[in-house]
């Protein structure tokens, strides 16, 4: 059927292709980088393909060993993932712990004396640490700034942002966590941990960055983007399992919110990873334990234990957490409305003017959120400490300098404090604590939790989307549990007889806000269980946020899903469009034009068909020898300007060459502009046939669009052929036909017949007489074809 | 192109397939059952082939509201899964606490006065109840038997099993396991729970049973596989969540176990069902605290509390723990590897003749459980109470009829009990609570453990697979905490000054046995978390499943998969096999025939292919005006029975009817021979093409099998036509083109402008004047089509 040039060709594509250690990497092989970034990531992809054929050949002959080492290697990298990510949390936290503890320290002393004085050391010591924040990022890693999950959800979803990945986006991820975190901003450093860990996995995927020069040789393994995918993976559970200290809600975060594509096989490398960390921060929590990290104590990791909290709860209450999920989802839509707006103005006009107002708008954001949470304590009226009971551990006042509830800001007596500082003038971590806290009934006024649910609502709005390293999580966790305790408050004062603890309808409201705005379900829940230690409120948790994502939906998207389509990062969903049954394959393409190649093709062809188009994909046509044409494959734009700017395979016949294994590796080969050729090169040819796909996915012209798209998205393609319908069929293929036995396997199965199989085979031998029985049929209808 | 007619039957057919409320049903829509089941299901599956089309034509015309009605039933149905399966597992719960409660009061009663006496009254109870519930399985609910968690697997990978989903089977399980879990076997109800959830799901998706005429019309809401699929998998995670009050471990179960196709919409109401699973028996607990379920106390559901175990762990620990791992790893393989052996040899030999047989099997079964769970406890030298000191609630020994650790058999005096008959002698909860228990070190001699250990390990693999209800979930932790238990003593002999709970290391042992056996990782780890309510230990778990896990897959598969193989059910798994890379799609077609359909064929041709051969779908070949053949679709056989059965749509022309919108509904058709058709209606004519569909996925001959391999699994396929290479490629489709937004937001999306997207504008418009320099080009190489 193929001519004999052809079909060589064809043959030594397929080898060459499908001869990976983990053939999984066929599938998604072609799903890459739509945009193509510069910097060390990009140079080292452009730079893996042709290496890449080479490389499979060598890896085909060296067989199952090399398969071995590969795995090998890649449990060796989770396992790096887990340090790295632990490492760099530790170093976040014990950083931003000392800094938060110096200033109060300081703030507090002074204060003592002058609050005048006071105010503008907390404001001027806020003040530097954002800036160095907002200085190293817009100076140095612009990609940095924000929380980077929509970023990485878009990576994962086979789209890459500019620099998302890079090391210089990773060092300046950590030190502008550190400055905006401490400087107090309305932010967290969730986020930028969970950034934080794709990065450290993206860097060793590649085997470090090549531009800094740290890189290895020994570790670039990982050729194909599907690993790289992994391996990024791998680091966001990484990055959630450190932020939070909980392993397995990492894992259900980089399950169920970022990845696209998701194997069983790679849970259980994700698995080991947040095992990784856990083990890592926990051993650095016991080392600062003996008080060698400085004001890193207690502190730092967000864990609030409430386990010693409500035991219980009664079907009364159940009306007040529906209320707190309906409040969830309302709020958690309007912040993402909000964010939204904001984001988009910002983006349009106002970061268009360059860096430096970007600089001086986070400053002003820093100048405000100061004011407020020095300002609005002073206004409010201190209350008298409640009457302790003996063997109660709290202490009213809290001592100067310690973590705790009841903290003593501008009152008149010693046995006063002030309700409203306990929670703003303060670290976040300890104003969870303290809003979180049970057996503390009363110690906050309405008032002040309204003020401060207002306040800090506001600035966590203007706060988002500020060109520092921001996480979401931490704020939308101040922000619920303020509303929570206003209506575990109310529920206190209403149901006098039930053991209700208003911290308990604190962690209910922080999981509610959560719920409203990034609409995560199961992983949500794992976390807030995790951090609070409270397995007993997990059926509450649930139902809130059922209630809250539902109520959510009803408004729009979840945040990260806005940010990404706001920052043109195109998320395919997991669902087809509403539209899309209604469409065929061939609408979907449009008045499009296909660009083809040959399979030989003159090198000035491929030069100016790549100058004037900008696919990716190119469609390679052959001739048999009987004049018919065969789509023979797919050739990626990124292999061409390889093998443009390598020469090795030009040949100055325009007829097909001895198949071969591909070419050899080359370090660069960024854009068609930068590949100069000499008219004498222009004037060769390229035989394409090895280094093409030679299987692309194909559909037929009329197949369904949401059917092309579910296998678009399930495989995670990047191209998909569309072809006129065959005219015959070769073959059927179904599940039996897949059930490849292992040969030791094979026997115990064909031993084994349950009365099933029994009677199916009475059955089949009574067919075959039946076939015989109408032999006219068989030359009518059936045809047969041989194997070969 | 096509011909008119042809493209009249195309179109109408395309339409029919397309309209459906929810679109992801397309891709599975032909995934079905590979093997006819009889009862009630069948019945209702096939019936439903040609309803589907007049009913998705109905949709069609009502649109969105519909989608809404219909998304509006799937949560109704969830909740409704959850409530019925909750008490379910409810119901199981207090009937086994009660069974097992009279008969240890009874024995214990009567061995105040006669040893003999006791022995014979506590071997008939257990008899009495074992053979009930072999009765009710061998002569009822044959598919009853085992623990149906592989049939369950098998079912939602695309396999379904002999009446696995029946009314009976459901009925069967439920009474099956109370028999025999309170009749004190070697073996669980857990995943008999599981089972039973998914037959309440899949008898809910049908609208009821409707060979008991419990069914109602207005339920049959669900006519694909996959709809069913999705409710069966809500309705495993309830059953796991009831099983264990575990509800995020029964998402995690159904997620990592159990499903194929896993998409993240049906996370959120799997979610959902788990969380109402908890309600439901957190309320019914809450009801039988004040003494209502007789013997039902604090018993029952396996929560075994150790919150209050150990606190912390040193570094010192993490090697007794990884030998644990090992030792979990080993005994688990082994475990595997037994019972595959026992099963094969019980199928083949023993089971084959007939079910007189498997009752005596059973019985003799627990005539030995019984003598060794009586008699060895009796061999058993009692101990002397350990001092109680004055605040500790402990008694010793426990007073009779209470639960406890404890326990006073055969003992000489008052203040000594009998370590072994604390765990033998005693239901599993309970003995699994003993054993777990913390600050009672040394309650147990290892010798004790050791005895149980040999012996209960026996017991478990003999009691595996004979014909009760069985779950592999509670013998496997009571096995893996007594090891668990055993290392623990040492460990706390060893270390002395460490503060160590033996009760950690049983729990530890029961994860890593479980570990081993299952090969279950995030699911098992958060089960376990969730039962023992201790998330401190969270990472020793994880390390101890990590080393296990990997021992284990070092001999054989899960403790589910072999199983299944056994079983001849063909799961798919994962990944394709490592042949796969070097066989291409036509290779795996073989030699066999392919037999295919005219568009319109004679009504005597399709009985006698019918009957001809076993294949369950056939495609459709038509040929156009000038000749040309075209592949049209694929015809599935359900299909041709109900049209065959039907004999609406039979033409007495041999052309091409005109398009119409498919036949009416009819409500049966098992088999080619139940249909009887007069020689006139076999010299009919159908004309195929409203009713197959239009656009099945199609691969090219060469393409690589471990490719096709993942398409098939990925989309959950039945059905994967072979093809030759394609002559011409009509488009491209790429990522940007299945960005269809909706309206509203597409102008947002126009509007921003990323310096990115500035960038690209600017490259584009140079790339236009390039294309404008080479004008040759555009003739050569590029073809345009319309869209029309």
């Amino acid at each position: 059927m193929l001519s004999n040039h052809l079909q060589n060709g064809i043959e030594t594509a397929r080898l060459v292709w499908s001869r990976l250690p983990n053939s999984d990497d066929e599938a998604l092989d072609e799903v890459g980088l739509s945009k193509k970034s510069d910097g060390s990531r990009s140079e080292s992809l452009d730079y893996e393909v042709i290496e890449n054929n080479a490389y499979r050949e060598e890896q085909a002959q060296r067989g199952k060993l090399m398969v071995g080492y590969y795995v090998g290697v890649k449990w060796f990298f989770a396992l790096l993932i887990g340090i790295g990510t632990g490492l760099a949390a530790v170093f976040i936290n014990i950083s931003v712990e000392n800094f938060a503890g110096w200033k109060f320290q300081l703030t507090f002393s002074i204060i003592q004396k002058s609050y005048v004085a006071g105010f503008l050391v907390y404001i001027l010591f806020n003040l530097l640490l954002v800036f160095s924040s907002v200085y190293i990022v817009t100076q140095f890693a612009p990609a940095a700034a924000g929380s980077g999950i929509p970023e990485i959800k878009g990576y994962l979803n086979g789209v890459d942002t500019h620099g998302i990945l890079l090391f210089r986006t990773l060092i300046g991820k950590i030190f502008g966590s550190i400055g905006s975190v401490g400087g107090g901003l309305a932010l967290g450093k969730e986020g930028p941990l969970v950034h934080t860990g794709a990065c450290i996995a993206s860097l060793l995927g590649q085997g470090g960055s090549t531009k800094y020069h740290l890189s290895s040789r020994w570790l670039q393994v990982f050729k194909t983007d599907r690993d790289r995918r992994d391996l990024v993976t791998c680091g966001c559970a990484a990055g959630v399992a450190a932020a939070f200290r909980a392993p397995v809600g990492g894992v259900l975060f980089a399950l169920e919110e970022v990845t696209s594509w998701w194997r069983s096989q790679l849970m259980w490398r994700v698995f080991f990873t947040s095992a990784v960390v856990a083990v890592v921060v926990r051993t650095a929590m016991g080392w600062c334990k003996s008080g060698k990290c400085g004001h890193f104590g207690s502190g730092g990791f967000i864990i609030w234990d409430i386990s010693d909290g409500q035991e219980d709860y009664s079907f009364e209450e159940l009306l007040p957490m529906a209320i707190i999920g309906v409040i969830g989802g309302l709020l958690g839509a309007l912040f993402n409305q909000l964010t939204l707006y904001i984001t988009y103005w910002r983006r349009n006009y106002l970061h268009k003017k360059g860096s430096r107002v970007k600089m001086i708008e986070v400053c002003l954001v820093s100048l405000i959120t100061s004011v407020i949470s020095f300002g609005l304590p002073l206004l409010r009226k201190c209350s008298p400490c409640p009457e302790v009971e003996l063997n109660s551990s709290i202490e009213c006042p809290r001592p100067p300098g310690m973590y705790g509830n009841y903290v003593n800001f501008y009152c008149g007596k010693d046995k006063e404090y002030n309700d409203l500082a306990t929670i703003f003038f303060n670290t976040q971590d300890d104003a969870i604590r303290n809003l979180f806290s049970a057996k503390t009934i009363h110690e906050y006024s309405a008032q002040s939790l309204l003020t401060f649910l207002v306040m800090f609502y506001s600035l966590a709005v203007v706060t988002f989307g500020t060109a520092v390293p921001a996480g979401q999580f931490v704020p939308g966790i101040m922000i619920g549990s303020t509303y929570g305790r206003l209506v575990g408050m109310f529920v206190v004062n209403f149901y006098k007889k039930l053991n209700i603890e208003e911290g308990t309808y604190a962690l209910l409201g922080a999981a509610s806000f959560l719920g409203g705005s990034m609409r995560m379900t199961v992983s949500l829940c794992v976390i807030m269980v995790e951090i609070t230690n409270n397995l007993k409120l997990l059926p509450l948790i649930m139902l809130v946020l059922l209630i809250s994502k539902a109520v959510g939906d009803a408004f729009n998207e979840g945040l990260y899903e806005e940010q990404a389509r706001l920052r043109g990062i195109p998320l395919l969903e997991s669902r087809p469009k509403y539209q899309m049954r209604k469409m065929t394959a061939k609408e979907a393409c449009g008045n499009k034009k296909v660009v083809y190649f040959p399979r030989v093709v003159k090198v000035a062809d491929v030069v100016s068909i790549l100058q004037s188009n900008e696919h990716n994909g190119f469609p390679v046509i052959d001739h048999t020898r009987n004049g018919e044409s065969l789509v023979i494959g797919l050739m990626l734009r990124s292999h061409l300007l390889v093998l443009l700017q390598s020469k090795v395979d030009f040949q100055h016949s325009p007829l097909p060459s001895d198949p071969r294994g591909g070419g050899k590796p080359i370090s660069k080969g960024i854009s068609i502009d930068d590949i100069h050729l000499s008219s004498d090169d222009l004037e060769m040819y390229i035989d394409l046939a090895p280094f093409l796909n030679p299987s692309p996915y194909v559909v037929p012209e009329d197949m369904s669009l949401s059917k092309v798209y579910n296998l678009f998205r399930q495989l995670g393609l990047r191209h998909i052929l569309v072809v006129p319908r065959a005219s015959r069929v070769i073959g059927l293929i179904t599940r039996k036909d897949l059930l490849i036995e292992d040969n030791e396997n094979s026997e115990t199965v064909e031993l084994q017949s349950t009365s099933v199989r029994a009677q199916r085979q009475d059955r089949k031998a009574s067919v075959r007489e039946a076939d015989a029985e109408h032999p006219l049929l068989n030359g009518l209808l059936v045809k047969e074809y041989s194997s070969s």
